[in-house]
């Protein structure tokens, strides 16, 4: 752990929110965003933590990114709605459209609520997880902000690692938490393999002649490749048209490469369905037999050399924990790219600040 | 073509028919019922058509399958249902649940309706389909009817093959329909590769190893993989706890196998949501922009030894034109056993009837 920086869950936040609010973002926008993306961080969802930082900024900074939107519902009904973002910064977008689908799916037993110019909103697992305080289950679809697939058997980027999620009440047991690609690895996981000059298993991408491709240095020349073939290609389309064509937000050729161009708006969609549990009955039977059935798979005969059976979620639970004792391990690396940002925009860096112990 | 006989959608549907009546089912039932076993033959759904018909109605002469359900809703909110199915044909529950989807749906923009003591009930993608030519979209869940996978890193069997479907209105392009199993292949196949003397490729099936099992003549030995490894299990646990625990249906250790098991009630789940295209603007524009995303996709370049881009459900769009005009093929043993079985409840056969061209 030589090359790593234990930060506090308050230290991280505090950063993130000084930086937001030095480009712009209102502090108490700047507060919800920076809680989620350190809760990124605290559950190892580090793809999606404060290693995104420098680029949400260099988007504000580029005007790609509203820092003032006026979010406002532009199609309702009793259990639906479409929330238009306003191009402003995603994790508002979508936690704003799971408060109205939690509060749809109280008076009608479900709900379903899509965003439109949203923008990338970080990980899928943290607004699925958002109704299951309440009692409540979800499915969460989104479209990722870069074509990294083709159609199964093709060779033009057409499709992104889109992704599904869903929470679920339990009654002692950690709540299920599904939080998946429907690529076989993400595009981060390439590049990090890269980056520590590592071959990729065969599996996880092929080239232009449909041959596995190993060498991450080569990513640019091949495909992700979609989990079970032809049915993650499927169900790409299927989240990609649930979460972006279904609330007028991009899909296909419309999707920007986020990574590559800065400045246009992206017109992002994600969309969150929420169940009411009451409208099913006791939701305390609900709650028991989820956790029977958790207990039984745990309790399962395991093949050779498995020490354990997760379940959905349960790994993220258990960093969770480590990390609020412990801190929040941060790459040495990545500490030194957010020092050189806090310079460029004239913030205290990370490891400079006190520790905040105050919850907000 | 020398091992099937040709047979029409009319033909079959009235023979699926006269063998329901003869058991019990009521005409009325009857026609609903062969209606969709004929739709899965003629879309080329065959594992989940006539060749069914054997197993249910040893399962009916059992007493593991109530002839005369009365179906009731037990659970309702606005956007919400549980429909009880009072153990009846699994067709006829999950149509009901359908059509009380479409109607909520068409009221609140969305809708859930969980089923419970149903049945198996055929392939998921006719049910998925139901809400298209309404212009409704549709999300489709159901419990398998046997267990064939443990939880990843297990060797108890607790989940079962648990499909996710799905059917999307378009414009003039045909409807994305998507019907799949989460594990990697059906325990179906594997049967019908030890019926031909064939091995299985690997990453089908595992034994109690972890090592790839080739031989499907061995596969009581071993288990069905999910897709995407650990990502499968989680969709399977997803989708079993969506259409079994959420409705109070079986789930996990609760599921009978209905292959070794004809007498004890399954309490078979399966849930349907449903939106309504309406609610989310004008429907046109969304097909429109289905419509334009389908073809972007089947333009892609393509990968070397690829002819053609499929769409899902575009291939059983196909078949059901085809055998429209020429008829279903059905292997010649499965008519073999078809004539026995008519012989055995005393109706006449599918081949020497004559064929009914009227459409009820």
């Amino acid at each position: 752990m030589s090359s790593v920086v234990t930060i506090s869950f308050y230290q991280l936040r505090a950063f993130i929110a000084r930086g937001l609010e030095q480009v712009g973002i209102p502090a108490s926008d700047a507060q919800t965003v920076s809680t989620l993306m350190a809760q990124a961080d605290m559950q190892g969802s580090d793809g999606h933590g404060v290693i995104r930082l420098p680029q949400y900024i260099k988007r504000i900074k580029a005007g790609g990114i509203n820092t003032r939107p006026k979010m406002r519902v532009v199609q309702e009904r009793a259990g639906t709605a479409i929330l238009h973002g306003d191009n402003g910064m995603g994790h508002l977008v979508v936690s704003k459209a799971v408060e109205i689908a939690i509060e749809k799916a109280r008076k009608n037993g479900v709900a379903w609520v899509g965003t439109r110019y949203s923008n990338h909103a970080g990980p899928a697992s943290l607004y699925a997880s958002m109704p299951v305080q309440h009692d409540m289950l979800s499915l969460y679809f989104a479209v990722g902000n870069a074509n990294h697939m083709p159609p199964w058997g093709g060779m033009d980027m057409l499709l992104s690692t889109n992704p599904i999620a869903a929470g679920i009440p339990t009654q002692s047991e950690p709540p299920i938490v599904l939080d998946m690609a429907t690529t076989v690895t993400a595009y981060g996981k390439v590049k990090a393999k890269a980056k520590r000059g590592e071959m990729m298993p065969e599996g996880w991408m092929i080239d232009r002649q449909g041959k596995p491709l190993l060498d991450p240095k080569r990513s640019e020349e091949g495909f992700l490749l979609p989990i079970g073939g032809h049915k993650g290609y499927g169900l790409a389309l299927l989240v990609g048209m649930l979460a972006g064509t279904l609330g007028g937000a991009a899909m296909g050729k419309e999707v920007i490469d986020f990574n590559a161009d800065h400045k246009t708006v992206t017109n992002t969609g994600q969309a969150i369905m929420v169940i009411d549990l009451k409208a099913f009955g006791d939701p305390a039977a609900f709650k028991q037999a989820a956790d029977t059935l958790i207990r039984d798979l745990r309790a399962s005969a395991r093949l050779p050399g498995v020490d354990r059976i997760w379940l959905p979620g349960e790994q993220s639970q258990l960093k969770r924990q480590r990390y609020a004792k412990e801190g929040i391990p941060i790459a040495k690396g990545l500490v030194q790219e957010l020092d050189r940002l806090a310079q460029d925009i004239g913030i205290t860096p990370l490891v400079e600040a006190s520790i905040e112990t105050t919850a907000w």
